[in-house]
Parts: structure tokens; C-alpha cells; sequence
């Protein structure tokens, strides 16, 4: 999927909603534990009640590696079962993968070859040949971190040589190695009021925005400064969405909870009159 | 195994040699390739013949996870086999992960728990949050990246403010997360001559050295700029060992490459009187 088709798909959807697969097994409904694979079960009955209302989705590596090969099946299966259901979703592999050349190029036979996701999340702390193998696909994608929602963004990403923050050298480097087609940026949600000076650097790119929801990152800014003429945002929910209810009802609020987003999303894009 | 226990064995075998496992499946012999799993076996053939001058081993898991299931299975195999046959070998997950608490916590299961590895490289750029799920495990190390030894560790790692390098940084900060018996950290020895200035910040962690080797890193360097009177270091040798040779004899060569470099360890040991 390139830019204008991801930006078709929004439009049509009339959302920039990416659901978040953290599917932590602890947190499962009760009601679905005596499945053969409750994690699964979960997923595919989580994407049929929101992919109406979301353009991408995206599991979290994490927690379905924690389980070995086992969660390896499980992330395998969900993706085959998106990629098989629902060929219009934008499909993330949120893994944060990155390594010297020859070792990124594994990572990114992982995620575009064995699996056939769209993107997958990079950390740009080893540079340049850690990041190229991601970008050489065509139609996949290197989402690369910029400016993380969490607390310890503060640590290295705001380091600043002769007023270039890291994070901003990341964002101007960068670009030299990929373009809007191929790369998109992590800016969390909860760094909102960054956007302005984000957007000063990368005007055009897809940005991925992690942090709306249980983390307490606000739509409306990020929308009112990260927004461009081609949307240009992923905004993504992950607990407040997949885990809003614990009762059988789970995958209906769930749908709930992502047409809700969608709602506020349509009003956005109809104020920068991307949609009628 | 805690800092001294590392020294003890290091001691013990006269050798701070790493072997690294990252097992190409294109470069494997033909010899082996009829076997029912001839990454496994391969894997299992190279620690028979290399463990008793090493230390340490670290398999590289981006050359597991790029075929999926069937990767992460030989993977696992590969952990189990080393620490049921070589309970005295240390054995780092060379994974690059890092995400914000909830998920590095995920990763951290996954490498510790599902698998009984003793170490996982760990990338710095999410800050605090990131990292600290790996140093809640008792006799568990997070070895941290500070200076690889890729070109692409130009690109950031240098990033300099107020005459603070962003690896320096890292180093700086990370040390108030955890000490000298949870936290290694990964410096290049392409980049051998910045250990005098990296000494001064970390006098007594244990540091990773990769790229003795293929990528063209002095083992006399790091052992003279780097060395602690605990030794406090593990140097990496990867394609230089397992790929020395293509025939059925590749784990006899492979054999011989490690003891060559232990030989030369030994000396190093030997000149800084930490062994007779």
C-alpha cells in the first residue's frame, strides 16, 4: 500500500483509526478462555468488529513473543487471517526491530516475507544501515521512532546538539534514506504540542501516533497539529478499545468504543474539508 | 550468574570469547543441510566443538525470527541444548528490544522466563521505562547499546551536547537504572579506542564487544583499552568462527578458530596478571 492508497482508504473509512493488538492473555474475557487458541479467537473476533471503523491495525510483538512459539503462531495466524478478511487494513508489526545491516534485512524478511504485514516499527538509535533494509520493499513500509509517549522519551530523544534534538536529527536525517512512500514516524500522542515543530521538519509524512486513550494522549491536538492535506495521521488505541469490556459482549464494545473514535475522527477531517 | 560468577569462568577457561550464532541457512555446509533440522544442528555441532574456549554465546535472533515459527522452535532448541549440555555458558539473546514498560516487561518474559537465556541487548532510545523491566530478574542481565560498531552508529550516537555524546549519555544515566551485576553495555570494537573514554564513565561493568572480525575490530585494542581487573569484557566473534569453514570438518575449523583467539586472550588475561 503506498501514500495516496492509505489516504484513499481513510477517506472512505472517514478514519485514521489503527486497533492496537496488545492482547495480554491475562486480560481475555473469561467467556472465550476454553477456545483452542483464546488469543486468536480474540483477535479475529476484535478485527470483525472494527475494521469498518479503522484503516490499520496493529499487533503488538511483544505480547505475543513473550510466549514462544506458541505466541509466534498466534501472530502469524492473525495477520493471515487480516491480510485473508480484510485486505484493505493497513497491518503494523509493532516490533521496534533494528540492527546492523545484515541483521535488519532478517528482521525485515520476518515481517514483509514471512509474514505479509505492510510496516513494521524501527528503533533508529544504530542509524542508517540499521533503517535501509526496511525501505527496500516495494509498497512496505519503516515506521522509525521519533518521539515515544512514554516517560523515558525524556532521557536521550530531547538531547540537543547546538538546538537539534535528537529526535529532530532522527526526523532530518532520515528522510534523506527513504521518502513519503516508504517511511512513516512514531510521535506519541501525549507529545501533541510537538506536532507544530514536527511538521516544520517532515510536512508530508504519515505519522503513527501511539498514546490516545490509556495513556492520555488528546485526539483533538494531535489532529489540530499533526493533521495535512493527506491526513498524514495513524492514530492508534489499543486497551481502550480491545479491553473496554470483559464480558462476552467484548468484541460489540469494542466496535463501540472504535465508531466512537471514528465519529470524532470524521469531524476532523471534515474541518479540514478532507472529506464532504 | 552474577559479575563474579562471569569472572570465575573467565578465569577458569582463560578465555572472555563470545560466540556468536548467527546461523544463515544459505552458508550453511551442504554436509548438513539433509539433516531433519540442519540450523539446529548446526548450532549444536558448533558449541560441541567451540564451548571450551568460551565463555559466553549469543545467538543472533533476527536469523531465527525470519523464517517465523519454525526459527523461534530451532531457536529455543538452541537455548535448551546449550544450557542442559553447558550450564557454565552464558547465554545472550541478541534481540535489540526496547518498548515502553508494559511491553519491554513482554519481551523480558519472553527472554528470561520462556527462555532461560542470562542476557538480551537492549536498545537505549525509549529511555528508563524501556529498560528497567530487565533488571528486575534476579542473576538476569540487559546489555545496553551504547557505541555499535556499524557505520550507521555515526548517525546519533555521537550526537553531542554540551560536550556529552549521546552514547555517553546512555551510559551516564542507564547506570542509576542498574549496576554492575544487571547491566552490561555493547561497545563496537571498530570503536576500540573510544573504551579509554568509556572506561572513564563505566570503570567496571562488563562491556559486549562485537565486531572482532568480519567487520575488522582489534581483539589487542579492546583488551588494551577496555580491560577491568575483573576483565570486564566479552568479545564476540561470529561469521570469523562458525563460518571459517564450508566442508563436513566446519565444526573441527570452527573449533580452531575459537581456541586461536582464546590462545590470544589468554595472553591479554595474562599480561594485566589476572591469570598464572
Amino acid at each position: 500500500m503506498n501514500h495516496l492508497q492509505l489516504f484513499n482508504n481513510i477517506i472512505k473509512k472517514r478514519s485514521f483509526l489503527c486497533v492496537g493488538l496488545d492482547t495480554e492473555i491475562e486480560k481475555l474475557p473469561a467467556s472465550i478462555l476454553n477456545s483452542e487458541n483464546p488469543v486468536l479467537e480474540f483477535n479475529k473476533r476484535i478485527i470483525d468488529a472494527t475494521h469498518k471503523y479503522a484503516v490499520a491495525c496493529k499487533p503488538n510483538v511483544a505480547f505475543y513473543e513473550y510466549s514462544g512459539v506458541k505466541g509466534w503462531i498466534t501472530l502469524q495466524e492473525t495477520v493471515k487471517y487480516i491480510r485473508k478478511n480484510y485486505p484493505d487494513i493497513f497491518i503494523i508489526a509493532d516490533a521496534k526491530r533494528g540492527d546492523i545491516g545484515n541483521t535488519s534485512k532478517m528482521y525485515a524478511k520476518a515481517f514483509f516475507e514471512n509474514m505479509d504485514c505492510d510496516a513494521v516499527t524501527v528503533a533508529p538509535y544504530m542509524g542508517e544501515d540499521s533503517v535501509t533494509p526496511f525501505l527496500s520493499y516495494s509498497q512496505k513500509w519503516a515506521i522509525l521512532l521519533a518521539l515515544t509517549s512514554n516517560k523515558g522519551a525524556d532521557d536521550f530523544q530531547y538531547h540537543n546538539e547546538d538546538g537539534i534534538r535528537l529526535f529532530e536529527r532522527v526526523l532530518t536525517l532520515s528522510q534523506k534514506w527513504g521518502n513519503t512512500d516508504n517511511l512513516m514516524y512514531v510521535v506519541g500522542a501525549t507529545r501533541a504540542r510537538m506536532l507544530k515543530d514536527i511538521r516544520k521538519i517532515v510536512p508530508e509524512h504519515f505519522l503513527l501516533i501511539p498514546g490516545v486513550g490509556a495513556q492520555g494522549g488528546s485526539l483533538a491536538e494531535v489532529a489540530k497539529y499533526g493533521m495535512t492535506n493527506k491526513c498524514g495521521l495513524l492514530v492508534n488505541s489499543s486497551r481502550g478499545i480491545i479491553f473496554a469490556d470483559s464480558t462476552e459482549n467484548f468484541d460489540k464494545i469494542a466496535g463501540q468504543k472504535a465508531q466512537e473514535i471514528q465519529a470524532e475522527m470524521d469531524m476532523y477531517l471534515k474541518e479540514k474539508n478532507l472529506v464532504g
